[in-house]
């Protein structure tokens, strides 16, 4: 069945993404070899002993050459991020321009496809209707990780089957991490198949020297300020409430300090921030009474609060809190209710870690210690913080009350910011981010080159001025204990508390934080002008533009 | 201090409405006494004996007219709509073409501000960041009602002392019932003072024959639609979950008739619908259920359900179980905990209140007993429906997956699309709708026609064919026991289960149902193609452009 388009969707789907000037005469670029990083870590040489030390790739002009057709797969693997198709589609065009006979193959349901090995081929005419859409249903997407040696010859087997020359990964950190094993696998194994990466991640925590940027995180972002500010606007009409908004964002709290740069809200909490204070979760609590008094005393009893989905993971006296009733509630001890159960944790938690835990309302304690995953640890993402926060404000705010410190009334409202963002409408900036991503993907695959991940920079620039290159996966790695064993990994980039965006947004915040200074982004626009429909994040300039 | 400004919403502040020709040599304009709307409920002559039967007003092009100076109040009340600020500009852009020497104030807060007469002179400079922006802001709105003998006389005194010829009141049905008992009460009093009524409500249940939609409507559809469909999109991509989105709406659907109709989800719950066929909540649950099971026998496990916040009030069931416990508790019955309570409630509710109270889990119980008003009643628009109809879902599939009829796994998500969608920028089509709106309140000031709503009718041709007029309020109202007292009020309109928008929704939904035919309809767009620009909503056609 033909699903039905929205008039917007259709106008999506013939839009035609800018290539940088350095995508535009495809088949005259060769690949040149550049330096390699200079400070390579030596305890990752025995997971890449092929990979590692690959110099840079950027592509120069040439003559025209004539290239074999070439066949490549391409996964999406795990949660969505606007742009997706995009890179599907700059891969498929670049691929085809190369040589009209190349093949793409699309891995169905993320990397559980590969090693099932099930698949479509991907067709101009297939590939038509997802232009430019959110989304990752061409192919779809899913979370499993090609790890066990079973899993990872069953790869090799499905790249043998299709006789792939190339395989492109879409993904973040993990999906990445697991680009480059295969890669060295494929390589030790003699199987031809290139790896090649791109980044993607709406949380933007997949981030260094060669990636600005991973995409999905401007459309997130502008979908989540177009929220935030319409809730602030209500908020500054109705004075009544204070509305306490959780954004994705687990590992680092990149989502919420562009939306606070969009959208001014009285106070966002920054992750990052909270760790290197060394705050207690009381102590986040007290800052935001002060806040609440300090706008009440100015006749104020509204306000709009950002909170990272992460936040409480940087709270060290909650991380530790979770790491102890991991440990406790592995023993499954026995129990006839949740009183018990949690009088059980009270009577063995560490000081530290008990306070914490008494710190939080009933209905939290009990969600930390009943929902728990198929390992039996709590599930942190489930953990409803925007309302512990709206809660634990509120009980802090009576004690105040009591005391006669605070006279204002608190009302409050709890929203999350969430998938809405993840699968809207690529905006301009990410259609053509993802579009040159393909294409550069497409080149290295060309190239033979494996274990890259297919890099685009200069993205402050305009788009002609992009610049094009393929950067060593195996470069990016880190060694990092999981579950107590050593794993080479692509380590988060979290918000720098010395760069720029963060400067930017610490010089600000007072004037926020009792003036009303709301903005309100508005809805993405993909017509008008082009200050507005090629806008990109604040935190990728650095500054207001 | 100014508050910043996006982009985007300085570019909206510099669009100019299009303004019906009716409405374009305003000083020709004389108005014309109309018909008298044939059948009056003659109930209510007693509330209404000056201003019942007063017939409807056009206006016709005479000679240009010079019209005396006006002084003008104007006050927003209730919840936000987007196009509040635009009804402003264009009351004030209107007083001044018929008189630059006119004046405008504006009421602080709702009508709170009218009783206690603060008030603001709204100038041309302190308009201009406001025109097409979101929010009610300006003059901030409130939802005090004007009710008691001291505040008719308070607002009767601050008319006086302002020497206001005409007051405009921006408000859904219980405003507009205000300032037709206002109007009343100022010409028994003989004071000036002509009271005009706006239709506001994104609820879209005012509206009559002269009121074909009200404002704020049309911009929190396109903002909840954008949010829907980008969520099933994700769905779709991601193949795991089921979300179920309460929408605003609490006495009509017809906000989510309009978002099914813009995204087609798996099931849009039709409060109407629920009520004419006597649901029980059970019943609703296992409609749900055999959804989920039917889409599960095709191996999707994931779907879109979307569900009008007043969804429970159509239940009779349930409004009966309300009703029960609002006596029940208003004694205040002693007890020492919550189950306590229940307990004492569950002896004593009737058969059916009773099976419907012990069909809802636990915390939504609590919910229900203990979250009361001020009056001691349960509060409605505080109960978690979304999480309701998840959780008795997923305990109900449950019982199916032990008895073998249900084999799919059931996750879910609950989201509620509410305060984002009443303060975001206006539409063009309620930039247009309330600047014309605005325009018509101002040319009945002008005649001194008090009593009347201004009326913009003719909405799905394009703008220059709009239709301006002036209606009766007394001519809107029916009789209804509120509290034991019958009182004149403006009836709600709910969705028409035999109209074409209805129809339109039951002929598709089944597909729907099955099939993912999700619709992204995307951000609201202010530039582009008109057909993008100048969309209206679905409901308002009656059909799919």
């Amino acid at each position: 069945m033909m699903t039905s388009m929205s008039l917007l969707q259709q106008l999506r789907m013939q839009y035609q993404p800018i290539l940088p000037r350095a995508l535009k005469d495809l088949n005259k670029l060769i690949a040149v070899r550049g330096k390699v990083a200079a400070s390579l870590n030596s305890g990752l040489a025995p997971y890449f002993p092929k990979t590692m030390g690959q110099p840079a790739l950027s592509f120069s002009a040439g003559t025209n050459i004539q290239h074999a057709p070439k066949r490549v797969g391409v996964v999406l693997s795990g949660g969505q991020a606007a742009g997706g198709h995009n890179v599907i589609a700059g891969l498929y065009d670049a691929l085809k321009k190369l040589n009209a006979e190349s093949q793409l193959f699309g891995f169905l349901d993320g990397p559980k496809g590969i090693i099932e090995n099930k698949q479509i081929e991907i067709t101009g005419a297939k590939l038509e209707r997802y232009r430019n859409q959110g989304g990752f249903d061409l192919i779809g997407s899913g979370r499993t990780k090609i790890e066990t040696a079973e899993q990872f010859a069953a790869a090799e087997t499905a790249m043998r089957k299709l006789n792939l020359d190339g395989l492109v990964i879409i993904g973040g950190d993990d999906s990445n991490t697991n680009a480059a094993l295969l890669a060295e696998y494929f390589l030790n194994k003699g199987c031809k198949t290139a790896v090649v990466g791109a980044p993607k991640t709406i949380d933007a925590d997949l981030k260094n020297e060669d990636i600005e940027i991973s995409f999905g995180f401007d459309s997130a972002t502008k979908t989540y300020s177009e929220i935030i500010g319409n809730i602030s606007r209500d908020t500054l009409s109705a004075k009544k409430y204070y509305y306490f908004i959780k954004l994705m964002g687990r590992s680092a709290s990149h989502i919420t300090l562009e939306c606070a740069l969009q959208t001014h809200p009285n106070l966002a909490l920054i992750g990052e921030e909270v760790a290197f204070q060394r705050k207690t979760l009381i102590s986040v609590i007290q800052d935001i009474c002060d806040l609440v008094c300090a706008r009440a005393a100015q006749g104020k009893d509204y306000g709009v609060i950002l909170i990272p989905e992460g936040i409480i993971e940087f709270i060290p006296e909650f991380r530790l809190l979770i790491e102890e009733l991991n440990y406790l509630l592995a023993s499954n001890p026995p129990h006839s209710n949740m009183m018990e159960l949690a009088a059980f944790c009270e009577e063995r938690l560490s000081s530290d870690a008990l306070s914490c835990f008494q710190a939080i309302p009933r209905d939290i304690q009990a969600q930390l210690l009943i929902d728990r995953d198929p390992h039996g640890n709590v599930q942190v993402s489930k953990i409803d913080t925007e309302r512990l926060f709206l809660e634990m404000t509120r009980n802090e705010l009576t004690k105040r009350k009591k005391a006669g410190a605070y006279m204002g009334k608190f009302m409050a409202q709890a929203h999350f910011c969430g998938y809405e963002g993840r699968s809207c409408l690529p905006s301009n900036f990410d259609a053509q981010y993802c579009y040159a991503l393909g294409h550069v993907a497409a080149l290295l695959v060309n190239a033979g080159a494996t274990g890259y991940m297919s890099c685009v920079r200069n993205l402050i620039s305009p788009v002609e001025e992009w610049q094009i290159s393929g950067s060593n996966l195996a470069g990016m790695m880190t060694l990092e204990k999981r579950h107590g064993k050593e794993k080479p990994v692509i380590a988060k980039a979290l918000v720098d508390l010395k760069g720029p965006s963060f400067a930017l947004f610490s010089a600000q915040r007072q004037q926020w934080a009792l003036g009303d200074d709301y903005c309100c982004p508005g809805p993405i626009q993909f017509f008008g002008p082009a200050a507005l429909t090629e806008a990109i994040p604040i935190t990728l300039i650095g500054f207001v533009a």
